[in-house]
């Protein structure tokens, strides 16, 4: 690997240079793009993104192999993805080497999946016999890759608003970079192979983050989610998969992807099904405005005031008054408050940001005071 | 009647002078005593109150009356009454030619009872078939003289805190100085007579109005109202018999008047009985502040939040949230707030006073907002 006609004899290393491995320090502080709050339909769609999951040939699939394989395939993986500009610079995190705050950072931040932090891969195998990292760009975390999760790669690309296809766009040209380095596990039959039969063929999900409070109003959330069971769309929470709506968020996904291109995928969802529901959350919104105006109004100010009064707050209760909040902020019932700022709030109130940005540990109760200090305090400063 | 010897030949009249028969303006903004928040033990007592039920010697009781009697009797209370200074000037208004809003006023400050205001004495008496007066003493509403309720004559006086001696001292003074002028229906071996069995022998009931969250935050006040029982004590809401506690304030009086001395009733209340109840919710409060803090603080502080903000406010919920604020200012979690300003409140958001204030009629939902504004427009002023 040496280059003996580098001029100054220094043993050259033709490796791509190497993104430090640590977490970049006051993270927590920095707003990601998939809270930025802007892009089309931002009333309702929070987020969109591109998924895609890509195994290595010759390779055992994640939970088959020991963890000197795993070690193998994050080197291999590693070589590739810090050539790859994801952002202005990239960040390496091992996550087997990692405390679990950090771990718990990231998931917080939507950078890596919930399996991914807890560090579980089955019964027996702990966080730190489980080698395994992600990569992302920054400053605006908008593309992720973690590698050796339930496939070996799993590259997201993260939009705010209504930009499937955007999203769509920029996965697959790092999708075609990273496959330049790396020989990805193909069957000519089945297409990309994967370790869940779900993901086999394009190895593409799609999702977007749902902002659904009129419909959750109106009482209709149920109807959505058994619409969108029909039509093979998956309804989850805030964190994905196993995870609970949280103050009205929802994540809407297609549920398999054999048998159908990327773009009979993108059309449906991006065409027929979200402009629908898009359209079916507004209209709640409207006829709450219209018909149940003064109701309204009066559930987004308590909101408020519990938010600027409150000396305990549990994360829960937070995310659902934060929603209310931004509902109002949607349909210009409130004006002093603009949806950026509540979205950072929706990150800084998760727990392991407030005690990051505390500066310390805190015990349940300690998180409650200190998260009410806290919004109370940002509400003040808006 | 008339006096020849008047020096300018007019007819001269000997009865006292008549005060007016009309509510006087803007009664709605004064304060009563009730409501002064001051006096012994003010943080658990916001009112002392006696209260002395008689009736004339020769004429039938209330119930048993037609309504040219209870005008007799009317006319003839009348003569004396106005004669007694119930305070700097009294006020003589007759309930049955005045309209609903006026006797639901007359309610929500206390001066007349729940079944006077309603004005149905028994199944088939209407409002204006049964003729009844009410005299007050102005500016502080301190003593007042219900004519035709259950009995002839119901005197009441008021003191703010515990002040039960003053207030029967006073009661019985003024009752002393009707006696001058008035036959009362007596019998030796029962003492006063009246209507209800439960008020022959001294006609005499002491009543305390008690503010007591911590027993009910403690989940004490069955306790408390099982214990009452059993001293023949009677714990009722808000506005007396039949009215449920509103905002944690009960009224707690003796209920048996026969075989009884009032210096025996009063040194059983106010020696043993009531220092005991005071005692009991102090410590409560204390125990909040002590073992539950953090909790106190952010239920008050939430209270103060929703009254700040909420668009919409049920009369209920509003007792509710300025009892928890009254708490907080008594306990010195909150130092903002004023308890006069408080109490002033308590007595604005009753509907009537409500509608007054505002200027108009308003449906239950006009109410509703023209509540919160109120609140809101209110506090913002401390």
């Amino acid at each position: 690997m040496s280059a003996p006609d580098e001029p100054n004899g220094a043993p050259a290393d033709n490796r791509p240079e190497r993104s430090g491995g640590k977490l970049p320090e006051r993270l927590f502080e920095a707003g990601t793009e998939w809270l930025r709050a802007g892009g089309e339909a931002s009333d309702v769609v929070l987020s969109s993104r591109a998924r895609i999951a890509r195994n290595l040939a010759g390779q055992l699939f994640v939970h088959k192999a020991a963890p000197t394989d795993l070690r193998l395939v994050l080197e291999a993986c590693r070589d590739v993805l810090e050539s790859i500009p994801l952002g202005a610079r990239n960040t390496w995190l091992e996550l087997h080497e990692s405390p679990a705050v950090e771990r718990s950072l990231l998931l917080e931040r939507h950078l890596i999946s919930s399996q991914f932090a807890k560090g579980k891969l089955g019964p027996k195998r702990r966080s730190n016999d489980w080698p395994r990292a992600v990569i992302f760009g920054l400053p605006d975390e908008r593309s992720a890759v973690m590698v050796n999760e339930e496939d070996h790669l799993r590259l997201q690309v993260i939009r705010s608003g209504l930009a499937l296809r955007e999203a769509w766009a920029e996965a697959d040209a790092i999708d075609d970079r990273i496959e330049a380095g790396l020989d990805y596990a193909f069957s000519p039959r089945l297409g990309y192979l994967t370790a869940c039969p779900t993901n086999v063929g394009t190895g593409v999900r799609f999702s977007v983050m749902l902002h659904l409070p009129g419909l959750r109003m109106a009482g209709e959330i149920e109807k959505v989610k058994h619409a969108a069971a029909d039509m093979s769309l998956a309804v989850r929470g805030f964190y994905g998969e196993g995870s609970e709506a949280f103050g009205d968020f929802y994540q809407l996904s297609n549920q398999t992807t054999l048998g159908k291109s990327e773009a009979q995928l993108l059309d449906e969802l991006a065409e027929k099904i979200l402009p629908e529901v898009i359209e079916y959350e507004r209209q709640s919104r409207q006829r709450l405005l219209e018909k149940r105006r003064w109701q309204l109004e009066d559930t987004v100010h308590r909101a408020i005031g519990v938010l600027h009064h409150a000396r305990l707050l549990g994360v829960d209760e937070t995310m659902k008054l934060l929603s209310i909040v931004r509902l109002g902020v949607c349909l210009g019932v409130v004006d002093t408050i603009d949806v950026t700022a509540l979205h950072r709030l929706m990150l800084l109130v998760q727990p392991t940001h407030l005690q990051q940005a505390a500066g310390k540990n805190l015990a349940q109760d300690g998180r409650k005071r200190e998260r009410a200090r806290a919004v109370r305090e940002r509400l003040a400063a808006m």
